[in-house]
């Protein structure tokens, strides 16, 4: 499919500069770019690509003075990166839209509910009683457990597994190979030694516009819902236990994992492959750093907490930098000790 | 299915006060749940919810003494936590049990066998002389390769990938996307900086009454067999390398990784996102925390370490709360070299 | 398949001794090995068990003496571990080859060219203008997406996810349940504290030689290529956020971490579980600890570093030492107040 720079002019509001005829089909970074290609420049440090880019059509911004003539055809807007992103956008939701119907072959249980406008992959598999809604689109390989539902506009990727009873809520999207649903980890010790399995019996519910990375695992609660706020951000690889609760536009980067029955707060940002305890309350707005180790509660709204086991960021930091400079502190210590050595040494010498 | 009080009470060997023919269809916590549910009352603490809880059934203690009228019916048995814990045990046997049949479209090799009362989903693929026990229940997307054993009762979840030659003992369950039998870690360094891989053509061997979460990874051996040994329990996204050996119900939390070659005793403990160096031992009872790095064999059964690298885990402790004290401590040298500065200063000055 | 000693002593230019009709028809380690099994013994340290072993079949070092008659016939090669190798790698490569044909149930867009002497095992999926090399193996359950490539002799495990796009070059291998390709972690955020996705509308690119473990997460570029350069290993549970690039032959150990955009040098080794913050450069032959948590860029070439901020390898080793000997500190500037004290009171006195 390929547009013309005025098409793409009228889509931003924007005005065109140039060539209005010029072609594009794809989209480049503006120093990669080929021609066919549309860029855009919001970072002035960037310019000078502006004069050498292969980009057939660029957006940029409406105050941009131009040093050099630029052979591509220009888009100008108040804001070249929202406009772009914007355009992005409207291109990956026509392309999702497009995409409907039901590939062969697939497993569709006869008491299945689908909505319409639905895509299905082949090798998707769809249990008893699940509920499809409108616009939701199942990629191929995914298995949805008995007695799911889906609602409108929520995307699956290849081979997901959604255990049964789970709940997806609207606009969620699911990575590839993630799992949700599966048992919590729960076993009661016995007295020879062995453990027993407990039942995990509960679900997961995932409110609306939640997005999750490839490979994360979401563990069903022992009794009731392990829960996943509307809006919130989760990354690959992410481990969230039996009975968490992940609060409304919480974000956990990649690796990351959260203990069983632990509540995370609305707005709390998780760095990379930070662990955080079970059975313990983050406060709105923490923001707990890549690798820390959270193993008490945070009440405080809007913490800042690093390390393993994690401490308050600012004084974190100092004791880092005071445990670089221990071996000079031990040295100093040394010295000390003779100097008053020599005093006591001279005392008694007295 | 619904069950009435009365059943229920004879399952469990209650005794039922109030309406023994009240009918429930599912469980639910105390306070959540809702009328045609079970719940139970174990301990004290939430006692306030019995009076309010919708629930139409609840098992508790025969000790309790009731302060108010309560709606739903009771059943009385001695300890009603393991009452309530051995019924789900039964009703998720029985759901199991019910599964059966071989779902279409699947693959099963002409030379696989298959025993009594398996279940095999839709998309699940049996390659050449695969054996497959009795009461074995294999889900939607499983790939079981060539050569695979798995033993009676055991339950393999959707999409896990068992690779050739791998052999799985009776009652074990994984988790949905895990990888039994992928390449172990190795290759050889070339004269150009290049690298050689070394073929890995040993196994997995897992024994019976083992559990493994969701999209963990279990490497097959170079030579040989990586060993999981009876009765341990895997979590979450946890590595597993080539050549490992997991002991008897010995516990592993989400995330934790166990290098090459490396031994774990019996009921050893290690937290989450732990990480053990290769071709070390860790002895019987040892309790790894999480977030540890352990590098060195642990040679004392039952010892106890964290931190990174892991060290004993009191020691290990005061260092981590004297880190914490770092500023004041470098403080105080300062004030006491000022202290000695003068003492030396006025000496000379004498 | 079963080889004689004789057959095999050709294929590794080896002399035999004893039974040149002995048969074997797999492989063993030594101490272990079963009548009908070939083994090896290259370290001398395991010489006894080459009088004990019910290998048929054992390949041995031309220098050794043997000081007890053995029952195995053996070959004796200049370095029997290389020729071992070497054997197991012909072995591998054969079987290899030999799995060709498309089993059905499949998915085939009528866009997908596949080469010659492909394997495409059941419920595998290649979407539209897929294009497949000559000699690629393609195992069942894995998903290639719409414009994907996939170049000659390379191995896609059960359960791979390729999303579109993405291009994989020339002896690649990847192991099941990795995902190529998912989007980005890229999220804006909005003035009512939500956020707006990111489109990532780039791809991977892995390049020739490169092998990936299982359940590994590489993600897309926002715009452009996330790249993986020739000859890297990557293993396990590894995620690569979008837009990073791994040089050559650089080698990331299980569960370890790259953050978006950072750009690792050749013949860097990654430790297991590390961690390296994004927008960071790591320069050519750094070696990084395992759990180290990485967050500035490494400029000097074989740097080494450990820890988390990670630190110059040899200066951390002593902070962790001195760390370690705190309480052993702490405990002598107490002591050395007192002795000061003592000196001023007694200056005070005079």
């Amino acid at each position: 499919m390929q547009f013309s720079a005025a098409q793409i002019a009228m889509l931003i509001d924007g005005k065109v500069e140039g060539d209005a005829s010029a072609l594009v089909g794809s989209f480049g970074k503006i120093e990669e770019a080929k021609a066919g290609q549309l860029a855009f420049l919001a970072n002035p440090k960037y310019e000078e690509h502006l004069y050498t880019t292969q980009a057939s059509v660029i957006i940029i911004n409406e105050s941009l003075e131009l040093k050099q003539p630029v052979q591509a055809a220009l888009i100008r807007v108040p804001d070249a990166y929202s406009a772009f992103a914007g355009l992005l956008n409207k291109y990956q939701e026509l392309m999702t839209q497009q995409l409907t119907g039901i590939q062969q072959p697939s497993y569709v249980s006869a008491s299945a509910k689908l909505g319409e406008n639905v895509f299905l992959g082949a090798f998707a598999y769809l249990g008893d009683n699940v509920t499809i809604g409108n616009n939701v689109k199942i990629f191929p390989g995914a298995f949805v457990g008995n007695n799911v539902t889906i609602d409108d506009n929520s995307i699956i990727h290849p081979g997901v597994k959604i255990y049964h009873d789970c709940k997806i809520g609207k606009n969620v999207t699911i990575h590839a190979g993630t799992v949700i649903g599966g048992d919590g980890f729960g076993f009661a010790p016995q007295p020879d030694g062995s453990y027993k399995k407990v039942p995990q019996i509960g679900n997961v519910v995932i409110e609306d516009f939640v997005e999750i990375g490839s490979n994360a695992t979401i563990d069903r609660a022992t009794i009731g819902s392990t829960l996943i706020k509307s809006g919130a951000k989760l990354d690959n690889l992410i481990q969230v236990a039996h009975n968490v609760e992940v609060g409304n536009n919480t974000v956990i980067a990649a690796q990351a994992g959260v203990s069983g029955s632990t509540k995370l707060g609305n707005h709390v940002m998780i760095g990379g492959q930070a662990g955080i305890v079970g059975h313990i309350h983050i406060a709105d707005g923490s923001k707990i750093n890549a690798q820390s180790g959270v193993s008490k509660s945070i009440k405080m709204p809007n913490s800042a907490v690093t390390g393993s086991p994690a401490h308050d960021y600012t004084s974190a930091l100092r004791s880092q930098a005071i445990t670089r400079k221990l071996p000079e502190l031990e040295k100093k210590v040394a010295e000390l000790e003779k100097l008053i050595q020599q005093l006591m040494a001279e005392k008694i010498g007295i």
